[in-house]
């Protein structure tokens, strides 16, 4: 379990660049932008096809490769961001959660559409 | 600890949606949109700061939340794409790493740059 | 019509950046990603809609506000990007239009989405 | 000159897209992820470039031809976002120009980085 334990990857991620000499690459603007081109990567998989046709992609072994792939590349991102910045993604994830559940009270009126449409 | 591990966050999530009955927006292509809009977000806070200034961003408490605001969503996100689609975040990147050693191998003699330029 | 000619857009751009001492934001790196982050935007609004509540955007006064600004939006930056660039934005268009003909020639068999998931 | 004018080359791609039988893939929302998706293919080309670096990538001949032929894509898929909507994307863009005109008055103090993070 050591191997997909967040702090190990994050570490393993580190050692990754560092062996490469990419630090310098790596600053906190960098890897944003390349973390949105990954997230992009990821939509242009989706991008033509219909909700349904959407719900079965991992169906296909060529398109569940692609998708896997894809979330590892965000994912690896987003931990070298954490990782230059010093930001502890779980615990910040918690904490959203936590804040979110006090914004979006469970049974209130409004569907989801029109509340992220007025309040976002 | 169990509050910080993944998959009690995905969880979480999980049941946040449900108990929100927001699950019939969340189709892997509209939970692959949101990622990149909130990937986006996090752009945007960089998109005018130098290499130097987005290297600070934490010194600023401001700036600070907003990033780690941010970094949460696309967490959020990620975490529940993979739930629709029972992919395994964390093995997904272990896997990626362990393939990227043997793509970019230690001491290889092109930089970064021109290697990502001309290969993907 | 003056007005609504691209290049006097393009140049009243360049003008109202010069005009606020904008100019060392605006790197074609800087550009680019205010680009995407417009583009996230006009995404953002589509985001949680099927495809049929998004063809009819449009009548919902409110939606069709945000969704020409953020038209707006992608237009100034994919504008100003060209500007900094020296890139002809039309010439560069009927030019890819072209060479598109070229390389999706009607009556192929294939539909669109499996020739672009296995082309691109 | 009719070959660059933007309502030619709207045409011109609606013809392509309709010639193909493309118009049930081009909802919407579908383009306006499309458009994301090659406003990040931009944003690739700069992602590890310095500020310098970028201001000059239209040296290298490899280069140039990647960069206008991504402004291209995104131009095509704007262009089309707006004839399904009804959106005549040169006015919108001269109507933003005059509300951006009264919203940032040319000599006010703050300098763009402070007011963007505070005002958007």
């Amino acid at each position: 379990m050591t191997e997909r334990d967040v702090r190990a990857l994050q570490q393993r991620l580190a050692d990754f660049a560092e062996a490469r000499d990419w630090q310098p690459y790596h600053t906190p603007k960098n890897l944003a932008s390349a973390l949105s081109v990954e997230a992009a990567e990821l939509v242009e998989i989706f991008q033509w096809l219909t909700p349904e046709q959407s719900a079965k992609v991992m169906d296909d072994p060529k398109f569940a490769h692609r998708v896997t792939d894809e979330v590892a590349d965000v994912l690896a991102y987003l931990l070298q961001l954490c990782e230059v910045l010093g930001i502890d993604a779980l615990e910040a994830l918690a904490a959203k959660i936590d804040r979110n559940e006090q914004r979006f009270p469970v049974g209130s009126a409004e569907p989801k559409i029109p509340r992220r449409h007025s309040a976002e």
